[in-house]
């Protein structure tokens, strides 16, 4: 392969977290042109001497400028093509993460709310679309959210973040029975407020075994 | 960015369709080192100044070493490492294809049983059991299968080659119903033999919407 058709390789990161009740999205400052000083997806070249893989680079990444570590992170979709980038002929490996916003704090990040962005540079708009998508998507019928959630929550808690990330309200029967199919949660020791007055609502936490993988549903969570 | 640090980039694809009642997937012998002469899944670098983008690069390798025209073609993963391919950090933008065994007849391919290989060059065993999960999981709530099926079939031809897809056998009741409520298909005219001494199974065909974008049920099609 000559040199000069050898495509531009990034790798860049939708990280999502709940705030205010509604997906924000990190947006780092570019450094370097084209679009210096525009605030884009966090990413970059993948480095063959220091990655082992794209996943590594996406690692690399996510620590350098938001300052965050394993978070829930997955391969989103490939974008590839002669038009996305000025300098030629470009692929972004894009992946998404989701990190509770208290984990995801960093000064080199801003978090913008994901449905008051009108414009981003590249093709970065439609990467978070396509994330933002793919999450919703999959809400339906799995564990991802769990991802967005603090060390301890009360099933009222986990289905508010539900229906954030869906924009719909769900039905707490059907909700709190899906989530019992799905074996997600157990009662998190300690955290239940004995001596209050009303009795205080159960705390939960996730089960190990979902820190990496997602617990899927055959029907929907509603 | 270095040129030198520019990883190869290329698009694979694991074109598969249904024969003797089982997945089989095309192989192309490789015509360079490494691997020269090996059965490898079809791909190539991409082309910048042909291919404007991945989705491109994959039509071309398939009408070029497949003699395959719009099939159904999506994609599937990326897989980039340092230890993928001898020659430095490399970059296969996968995509998967489905099409009916007698649309996908060429010469310079060889079909094999998915099941049978227990063996491929580079990483592409994995590409390929990474294809073969995908098309298995959205069969079951989906209408992926329907692009293996010929221009007309019955809708106990379309259970079969739902059950082969997932090894699995499935209620008709039920698969019947779902079928329906993907509204999926409608009854293809003159194809009913009207005259048989049976009453003979009436015959449907892809609704033409179908043919480029899949329909999704929120339950299992079982």
């Amino acid at each position: 392969m000559p040199e000069q058709d050898k495509p531009i390789v990034t790798v860049d990161v939708v990280l999502l977290t709940l705030r205010e009740e509604s997906l924000h999205v990190a947006l780092a400052r570019r450094e370097h042109e084209p679009h210096a000083g525009a605030w884009t997806l966090p990413g970059g070249w993948v480095h063959t001497d220091e990655d082992d893989d794209a996943l590594a680079a996406a690692v690399r990444i996510l620590k350098a400028k938001a300052g965050l570590e394993s978070p829930y992170l997955e391969q989103l979709k490939t974008f590839a093509s002669r038009h996305r980038d000025g300098r030629g002929w470009s692929v972004s490996i894009a992946h998404y993460a989701l990190a509770p916003f208290d984990r995801a704090i960093s000064e080199s990040i801003e978090w913008r709310a994901v449905d008051a962005i009108r414009t981003l540079p590249f093709d970065h708009l439609e990467i978070l679309h396509t994330a933002v998508e793919r999450v919703r998507s999959k809400t339906g019928y799995s564990s991802l959210p769990v991802h967005l959630m603090p060390a301890t929550f009360t099933l009222s808690e986990l289905q508010r973040v539900y229906e954030q990330v869906l924009g719909t309200q769900l039905d707490k029967r059907t909700f709190r029975r899906r989530i019992e199919e799905l074996d997600l949660v157990e009662p998190a020791a300690g955290a239940r407020n004995e001596g209050a007055a009303h009795r205080p609502a159960q705390h939960y936490r996730v089960k190990r075994r979902f820190g990496r993988e997602l617990a899927l549903s055959d029907r929907t969570l509603g």
